[in-house]
């Protein structure tokens, strides 16, 4: 049982393809991110290369100082998966073959009907003494092991079965032993302020030592503002957590455009779901990107119609209707086209709202002073006209930030016309 | 100096939102990126919350343990910015307001001709001692340390401001002791097969001891082998991956699309610009991830013509001109529809190539046996016709990586037919 008290983990990765830069680690992150809300404090993320001393010096580490550890990776069917032995080393036990994990990785090739390659055998080699943990997803069986009060799980690195592994293996028993949970925490999002400017008008909550605790980070231009809370109840922490929820929602007014997990995409899908609206997309700069967002949400065909990816000045006049003179009078990237490509978009999809993105994404392709690079036009086209947004992302942003930039901010313009605000104010 | 003899690294990244799970810590992996290739060996990434103990904890244990420490984050103008204090802590300074790092950030703002919050004051604190790094890109300065061999930078957590501040400060000291490196190494990409028959093909290759190492990572469908070769000399550390990557091609064949940080976008951008050819898209699932991805390079414009967006079957009819009772026979998600819409697609562009998607992208929607969520068709037109493949994502996959192997599979589709492969070779 994981005790009652509160909890500590550590998250161990481990995988030279991580320590050597080939790949980022989501798996920590996403862990931390169910653990939190549940009341446990993950006090440290540690990443390991492929090296069975290195891994078993951190396994034996992190079980010193935290009752919960928790380790992915390494437990592949090839030579360079060394979790099996690290673990096996690190808490002293002989690795065996372990006739319920074998049984599990044959069961998956059966499923697909495929026989088995003699490497995956490898996978069920287990420290005796431990569980073995189901993967509905892939061959590697995780780990579990228990010492007094202090827990190791071991899961794959692969995020879909870690995920499903984690929830079904270790969720239940948090949720049995946190029911007194003392921490609650909240996530407001931002966009089109700095994070100087959040911090001056939240300074007085962003006290150090105060409860809640209140911190802001910038991320792709999305500024959030978290909130910790902590109470001798459940109770109590979420209602310190609301007050303070309140009290930055009314600072920042609709600046904020959601919590949690929300992108500007899905607060725009919510809306025009709402107002029983649809939107076509005409887009230059972003190349796809915008209609990609709009139709990342499940259910997205109740609001979005259609979309062109203009790329191609010659594709603008023939999909769009946007004149051709006025391409050649003031250029594919200027207010003009922005607000003739929206228009034309509009009235051939037939949607309620049409946006159009044109601009300069570089890394090349800028003419200074007047065009830099990050220069992109937004045009808006809604129910009673057209309007248009000059935005000047800066030449220090790369071609992916500036694609990005345009994106959100031409969301948060449409978002802010559902609301029914002014596109300057909240901005 | 940083010592001529084996340099080895420990990335420190500090951030409560990084522990919490609200962001993932992409820093760590960049740096590391950067510093292999270098010789540094990177033995450790490890993140803590905005504590000033467990980070000047942290910077103890990895100023004890590795030459080089690289810590990012916590540089911030606002009060959960810890890591001035904790690095005066783990040093046993005191912090004091340094004049030069004043300048810098009164000049950043001076510059945009706006005055400076009294917030941003504190990011001119550092320990006593310790050098200041300008940051080109934003108001916080990075802090150097320095002890016998040993090496503390600190950069802020924003990745285009430490990017930058890296490649300033680090990078040329790194080159000038590094000239004789002793280490080389590759990344070859594989798209269509599975890690264990990789594993199988290249078992000899992976035996642990070896030099060079290989190893094999599976993200996202596409699988990586990584040679990481060890030599007296540079030169003899090159011959040695030289040959392992030569032996490595020659069993994978065209499995294997590129190298290091290759996308399957950016094999196929290289090939149609090589041939002189476009490519149009049309899209139905993938909701215009696909011309994102083939328009995410600079200069796609001179392969990439346009691309439609054909979500709400209406849209299909009208714009590609896929005969309506086509879709009302065999459904929008049929080989039939794939094909016409490429068809149609490629007519309408005046394109070489047209690609197309349709399929069921979840979570809801899919009607199994015959049409489960995860089936997608995917139509090829080119100069003699048309080519559908029929794809089976498989119905554990989330809507994200449905829509992510769709456009891996269509963009494989195309490598291989402008390579002049077979389509069903080297899958």
């Amino acid at each position: 049982m994981i005790p009652s008290t509160a909890v500590d983990a550590v998250i161990i990765s481990c995988g030279t393809e991580l320590v050597t830069g080939q790949c980022v680690d989501t798996n920590s992150a996403w862990l931390s991110a169910q653990l939190t809300p549940l009341g446990v404090k993950v006090v440290e993320h540690v990443t390991v290369g492929d090296n069975v001393t290195h891994l078993a010096s951190a396994i034996r580490r992190a079980l010193d100082g935290a009752s919960m550890v928790i380790l992915t990776g390494g437990l592949g069917p090839t030579l360079d998966d060394v979790a099996r032995e690290a673990i096996a080393a690190a808490v002293g036990e002989p690795l065996e073959e372990n006739s319920e994990a074998l049984a599990q990785v044959r069961a998956f090739f059966d499923r697909w009907q495929r026989p088995m390659p003699e490497s995956n055998r490898r996978q069920a080699m287990i420290p005796r003494g431990c569980e073995v943990i189901a993967n509905p997803r892939g061959t590697a069986p995780g780990i579990r092991y228990s010492r007094d009060d202090r827990h190791l799980y071991a899961f794959p690195g692969i995020p879909a079965e870690m995920r499903a592994m984690f929830n079904a293996a270790v969720l239940p028993r948090l949720h049995a032993v946190t029911g007194g949970a003392t921490t609650e925490s909240a996530r407001l999002l931002c966009f089109g302020i700095s994070e100087a400017k959040l911090g001056e008008f939240l300074a007085d909550l962003m006290q150090r030592g105060r409860n809640p605790s209140v911190g802001t980070t910038a991320s792709q231009a999305v500024l959030s503002v978290r909130v910790l809370s902590e109470g001798g109840s459940a109770e109590e922490a979420r209602r310190l957590l609301q007050a303070d929820v309140a009290e930055v929602r009314r600072r920042l007014g609709t600046t904020i455009f959601g919590e949690g997990d929300d992108t500007l995409e899905c607060v725009v899908a919510r809306l025009l779901v709402e107002h029983g609206e649809t939107i076509a997309t005409a887009e230059s700069c972003t190349g796809g990107l915008l209609s990609k967002r709009l139709t990342d949400i499940p259910g997205s065909s109740a609001y979005f119609l259609r979309g062109y990816v203009t790329y191609a000045d010659a594709a603008k006049v023939d999909l769009l209707a946007v004149p051709a003179d006025l391409v050649s009078k003031h250029g594919a990237v200027s207010e003009h086209v922005a607000g003739a490509m929206a228009l034309g978009c509009q009235r051939a999809a037939g949607s309620d709202y049409a946006i159009s993105t044109t601009g300069i994404a570089g890394p090349t392709g800028g003419s200074p002073p007047e065009k830099p690079i990050g220069l992109v036009y937004i045009g808006l086209a809604h129910s009673t006209g057209v309007e248009t947004l000059r935005v000047l992302c800066g030449d220090h942003l790369t071609r992916d930030e500036i694609r990005d930039r345009s994106c959100k901010t031409a969301l948060n313009l449409l978002r802010l016309r559902l609301l029914g605000v002014g596109s300057a104010e909240g901005r």
